[in-house]
């Protein structure tokens, strides 16, 4: 989708409907967020993992804030937990089809970060350089 | 693109190149903010945009939180701030070529948002029943 398109798409939202409007806008504030995206791509390149999995891989993520945005992605129906009656319990995480969906849709600005990565490092000394002059 | 060729792109990443990886990850952590996010629909509906008019269209956004957003948005090359040497002065941002790439990436996920809206309220409340239960 080119970025005129966008704009028309945009442009042909229903604006009369400000209550889709607030939805949409607080689903992307939901899952706009770092650690919602890196557990997407974990759960996405590794299928089903345990909690201590993905905290090993998301590395930086504090135990609270892992069980906090596990749990928020449980509840929007991304991530199912499924726990296993045994000692010490054993509990596994996967992507539902939407959360799926989801890293489908991320997918995009991964691969726009990876290609843009050398002209940010450039946008930052240029701005880096005017700061100081 | 579907999960399967993401994760396949995902697995033939150089496993190699940790900076490549930390790099991607420390980008995406950046833009992958709501506000970020929601700044960006902005100016890629409206073009060109006064300081103001952001803080209007952004509903909910502080002074401080706006400032702080278009800065870090400028740093990393997404915007360009140009200032009218009148008074009062005059302030207009736009996105870049590249923020019109980020653009064009999120757009995917606002895509996604609005096709998932109502799978989204139903898995919240399928969850409240059962945390009731």
């Amino acid at each position: 989708m080119t970025a005129q398109s966008m704009r028309d798409h945009l442009q042909s939202l229903p604006e009369t409907d400000p209550e889709l409007d607030r939805l949409v806008t607080e689903i992307i504030g939901r899952v706009a967020d770092k650690w919602t995206m890196l557990l997407i791509e974990v759960l996405t390149e590794k299928g089903t993992c345990r909690f201590g999995e993905l905290g090993r891989e998301c590395v930086g993520i504090s135990q609270k804030m892992l069980t906090q945005t596990l749990r928020a992605m449980e509840r929007d129906g991304l991530v199912t937990r499924k726990i296993y009656p045994v000692v010490p319990p054993k509990v596994e995480y996967a992507l539902t089809e939407m959360g799926l969906g989801l890293s489908e849709a991320f997918c995009g600005v991964w691969l726009w970060a990876e290609r843009n990565r050398a002209a940010i490092e450039q946008a930052r000394s240029d701005y880096a350089a005017r700061e100081e002059a």
